[in-house]
């Protein structure tokens, strides 16, 4: 019963955000982004969208061009500890309940016993292995239901909520406000397209033929009289940096009108340069993780994403200043 | 000007198509599929939809799971020839006359000299060259302002009819019927799908987010001050047979509810078998070219397409008994 009355919830914030958003969009008096405290990011998003969708004002932009693309992780909801990391954990704890041989074996037991010295020694395939052991060999029906129980059950380790609830309050709210808008909103993700899909409805919205990810291969196999996609365990697209505005050509053929990622490792900086590429209007935002009380402070070794932001004059979110909550809970 | 009547002509089509199934949706007195002929076929797809639509009814599916995918070439408009294959011949003679060399160079000069006894001896490499040297090399606004102009002067070689006329009536009708009873059409096709993507909202009322096709990879540049997405003239993925259930998992994540194919090369099979594993209820479409008067008449060599169809029980469509007219002018 957890399992359903967490994802009710999660559900439910994001219909109320729509409804704040759908009667907004007919009252201007209503403020459809309560989330976000009043300064030059809220005014910049609303004086967008409003110019956009300004019909016949200069920079009037038709519903079927309105394509907005969202990082998710660190973007929409928290990315510390990353949450596809967290599952790739618990498959793991399960699967070595199953098989105790795999606490002597490589590379599980580096990722079980946390060891960032081997993990990080052996790099991608090492990952990629992991990768393919926890979200590989099994139908697409039993992925789902694994993802589904273990969102509703599983907490963060830290900010004492459970998983349903890590999403951004004030990024629902923008989501709402930009689909009361006719944009359609999308995902552009580093994390894989299956996992964000089992979720991406409930916590935000967002419909499986919207969310975009890394994926693994997969092939049509005759399986006990039943064509079903297998995942073969290799990677096929690893959705990240320059990948990101090939993937939104090949899942949309348009450059997206709004795009906003996050700081962290620059891996947003190719989307936000794409959009911006766009003929006409278009905006980008950045989120800045500068909120170590209500959530979390990190930044860029680099420091790239914020140059970027600096000099293409994307806005950047402070999640300190710009956010009046953080969480639909807290 | 003509270019601008002949695609106007287009979407007047599918206007009309819209505003009648619209209203049939709303009265059921008014036929949905007016260049559909009464009989077995027509009956199995109203009943389908109306089954699938029913509140309350043992076969309900809820409007996110109405994913509908239909081949392009031989199932929405004609292919006997290959549109896109007439555009890559349009594209080589304006190339040869910019520069004459090309007709003594390989494959330049088979294709230009239809020479089929070359062409198949050396398969696809020559035909990937043939793509390359007329489909990248330029950015995507020169690539789709080439296409529209191909499509919207051109006309077909033997029926009489400009290449924005070449679209099946029938079809037309189905895809607004389908969506007015909430179902999403896709395209997931052969063909290339930033060519298909020019021209889909004109012909089909597909935008461009919802056509899957062949493509080419491509690279995120700086040219010129801007981020531009170039070909690189490799192909990346060829969307037929098998491959196609695993594009329309990448882009929808959703077994399709209604599969609509065509006989000539087995190249639906694959699409029409995933759609049919789908937990509940589905339905698959194969359409036949059996009209030589209206259309053509052709098979294939092996006779697969059709023997899955009995196999499985998927609709056969029979163009010259199922469809009262076939081209929206004629």
């Amino acid at each position: 019963m957890r399992t359903r009355s967490v994802l009710t919830l999660a559900l439910a914030v994001v219909i109320t955000a729509s409804l704040i958003t759908a009667c907004a969009a007919s009252d201007p008096s209503v403020d459809p982004l309560p989330s976000w405290n009043d300064g030059e990011v809220k005014q910049a998003i609303i004086h967008f969208v409003t110019s956009v969708t300004t019909k016949d004002g200069p920079d009037f932009v038709p519903p079927e061009q309105r394509i907005a693309t969202f990082d998710n992780d660190g973007t929409l909801w928290c990315e510390q500890p990353v949450i596809q990391g967290m599952f790739l954990m618990y498959k793991l704890e399960r699967m070595v309940k199953e098989d105790p041989s795999l606490r002597a074996k490589q590379p599980f037991k580096a990722a079980l016993e946390h060891d960032q010295e081997y993990l990080q020694a052996e790099g991608m395939p090492a990952m990629l292995e992991l990768f393919a052991a926890t979200h590989a060999g099994m139908s697409q029906e039993e992925f789902e239901a694994e993802v589904e129980e273990f969102i509703a059950t599983g907490t963060h380790p830290t900010l004492d909520v459970s998983l349903g609830q890590v999403v951004y309050k004030p990024m629902i709210e923008l989501l709402a406000y930009l689909r009361a808008n006719d944009f359609k909103t999308y995902i552009c993700s580093g994390g894989g397209v299956d996992f964000m899909r089992v979720v991406s409805t409930t916590l935000y919205g967002i419909p499986p033929e919207q969310v975009m990810g890394s994926s693994m291969k997969k092939e049509l196999r005759h399986v006990d009289g039943r064509w079903v996609l297998a995942r073969t365990g290799e990677l096929d697209f690893y959705n990240d940096k320059e990948m990101k505005p090939v993937n939104i050509d090949l899942h949309t053929g348009t450059r997206p009108l709004f795009a906003m990622g996050n700081v962290r490792s620059g891996g947003d900086i190719g989307m936000l340069s794409y959009s911006q590429g766009r003929d006409g209007p278009s905006l980008q935002l950045l989120v800045n993780h500068d909120d170590e009380e209500r959530e979390f402070a990190y930044a860029e070794p680099d420091n790239a994403s914020l140059n970027a932001a600096k000099a293409s004059g994307w806005l950047v979110v402070s999640m300190q200043n710009d956010w009046e909550s953080i969480f639909p809970l807290r």
